[in-house]
């Protein structure tokens, strides 16, 4: 079965917005066992939006519809769906009811062009929106002898949703053939994006009945595998196999085999081994604490620590002697590892994280270009200094760096 | 004009991945005074392919291809093109000798597959992409008795975009009447989007040939305000004249005329009052500085900070005492003062800024829910403490208080 989604509003057909919500109905609709094979983003101009429903019943089955709901002028979809299917629309009296009823629960006037958001298509099903004041439809009917399903759906994310989820999924369901689906989303940190696909190609490539996509971003590679089979056993049984086999080619590169994130993976170890974690973190500025701090729960191995931007911060909160900064430069390997020891004996966690570089666009010399980064890790024996070159800019070196002292603090805890 | 970007890809079709290359794109051509009226993402399937680009050539003047320009089996957009307009594609000798050059120099071998993307499309012109092997193609031609406008260009945005303003604006800017466009962004920090918009809509409704977009992110409400004219004296008048009233109806919610984010305003104040800034981060888990830090020369304002997560550092790092915290609990008024006044004395800082709160989904109480943050700013002699209780999951919930503490210092240095 071919679907297709249809964003509708001006908005989206600016600069600034994006239509996120058809990612999200993509995984469950994909879930169904329904490809989307277009996707159209057209404006609140009325013409234009007949034009594209008349385009997506030619040559999809199912359609849904997101915004365009709403009470202003603007909000066309219901009117233009009624004319690309010359298709009545009525007043649904339950609907009108729903929005006095509404409006006087939230002490609001209620304008007289609110009420065009009780029209239903003839035959079409309305579905509840308990998030907002629109509700979706649902219409099972046919196009040129075709069978359609047509899905009306609001356009805020958390209207759209939550009620494609609870209105759209069961009704698809029970019409569609069971299908069985099985997922599984492995990570791996530091490997190059190159060497990830010339070690994993030859082995995705042989299992044509698993979907395997590949998502690269500064460090990090996101392999999502997903099969669909008559039985669960089935898929599960495959998505394993291919699972099992890129695990290996991948070796210590992997870090998770469930979609974790690096900062979740490093909190994990550092529990399992009953070790505490602080930073002292130059280039960065507080974006590995940060990344460590919106995992849930985080307090419980993470101390916390200093962002030393400053020279002398690098000696008041991490101890490193004015004399080291001025022999080796804030960026050397020698402050680096003075960092993660003066931090750790501060603090007194299990581990110091030293991070310091040149992250740019400005402060590069000829020895130490911008990109260049030392990172130092300490557990009070052992103290191990990473210098890497990171390209791009500013923004990119730092989340590089970040990603880099991650995978650092993991590859010793594991 | 009416245009039409089509983005060519399977892997945009999936719950992964997302053209982005589009906003860019749309742009350019705004500035261009081409509109976009519709965007459509279709696989690598030449039957979708063909269907869409005639869909497109009935309903737009202007076409932008993207993507599907490489050397595999599924790279079909050339094919595509020729057989929706019944055009002939023919190999080109220089292209060939281009690519067999790139091979050389790569030192890499040259599959005969590869010299498809030498194929060009009758009529069209052959437009040079110094940053990958598939060149981009423009054709002016005819459709049903019609003018149109095709690009094709490259998918990856390291590819497209400098092609697109090298090859593409220049040869547009030349067929198309001349526009002058006057654009202004300004952004207000920790307005209600609903009171921004009562506010707002009254003013920007009479400007109907300004075109105004409003974006709102956590604290954040970016204004963009566009006007095309036959004089960019009469464009930026316009432009100037709204943008003056908005600013004076936001009063102080206002921070930027320009665009500029909140942590370089925040930057600019400092730098214009000689002032040094330091941060002790509980809840905020070192966002805010990371924020700070993402400006490039931010050092000269940025001492740096503390991470105080655990109780301990809070006493070590920024000077609470341990009776504060056990009389009043780590998330109150009283210790969130005594980080600013404490992260100020430690790091001689002339502004000290202390955040602590509970972010969740767990550690709420009654008294003290989830979101409840206190932000403290101190310059030595007055000390001021907000308490606030953000809504939303423990991200949302950071993010906010990451943007009212830039809010605060920016607010007492004004």
């Amino acid at each position: 079965m071919k679907s297709e989604i249809i964003a509708v509003g001006s908005e989206m057909l600016t600069p600034f917005r994006q239509d996120t919500n058809s990612l999200y109905l993509t995984e469950k609709l994909n879930e169904l066992g329904v490809t989307v094979a277009f996707k159209t983003i057209v404006g609140d101009r009325r013409k234009d939006l007949v034009g594209a429903i008349r385009v997506a019943l030619g040559r999809a089955d199912i359609l849904v519809l997101m915004g365009g709901l709403g009470p202003t002028e603007d909000d066309l979809t219901r009117e233009a769906v009624a004319e690309a299917l010359s298709l009545t629309l009525r007043r649904d009296a339950a609907q009108v009811a729903a929005l006095h009823a509404r409006a006087a629960a939230w002490r609001i006037p209620m304008p007289q062009n609110n009420l065009k958001q009780a029209d239903v298509l003839e035959g079409a099903i309305v579905l509840s929106n308990p998030n907002g004041s629109a509700p979706g439809q649902w219409l099972d009917t046919t196009y040129s002898g075709y069978r359609k399903l047509i899905m009306l759906v609001p356009g805020p994310p958390n209207e759209c949703r939550p009620l494609f989820d609870a209105e759209c999924t069961p009704r698809l369901r029970s019409l569609l053939p069971a299908r069985f689906i099985a997922k599984r989303t492995l990570r791996a940190a530091m490997i190059p994006e190159s060497q990830a696909d010339k070690l994993l190609a030859p082995i995705y490539t042989q299992y044509h009945d698993v979907e395997t996509t590949i998502l690269a971003h500064a460090g990090d590679i996101q392999l999502t595998l997903l099969c669909t089979k008559a039985s669960l056993e089935a898929a599960q049984h495959r998505v394993d196999e291919l699972a099992g086999r890129m695990e290996e080619a991948l070796e210590d590169w992997l870090y998770s085999t469930d979609g974790e994130p690096l900062e979740q993976i490093v909190l994990y170890y550092l529990g399992l081994r009953q070790a505490t974690l602080a930073v002292a973190e130059s280039c960065t500025g507080g974006m590995v604490a940060g990344r460590i701090t919106a995992v849930p729960g985080s307090s419980r191995s993470f101390l916390g620590g200093a962002i030393v931007y400053s020279d002398p911060l690098k000696t008041s909160f991490a101890n490193v002697p004015p004399e080291l900064i001025a022999q080796h430069g804030a960026v050397s390997h020698e402050v680096a590892e003075a960092l993660a020891k003066g931090i750790r004996q501060r603090t007194g966690a299990t581990l110091g994280l030293g991070v310091t570089g040149i992250a740019g666009p400005t402060g590069g010399t000829e020895t130490k270009p911008v990109g260049l980064v030392y990172i130092a890790l300490s557990d009070g024996q052992k103290t191990e200094v990473l210098e890497k070159t990171f390209r791009g800019d500013r923004d990119r070196v730092r989340q590089w760096a970040t990603q880099q002292a991650l995978d650092l603090i993991r590859r010793r805890l594991r």
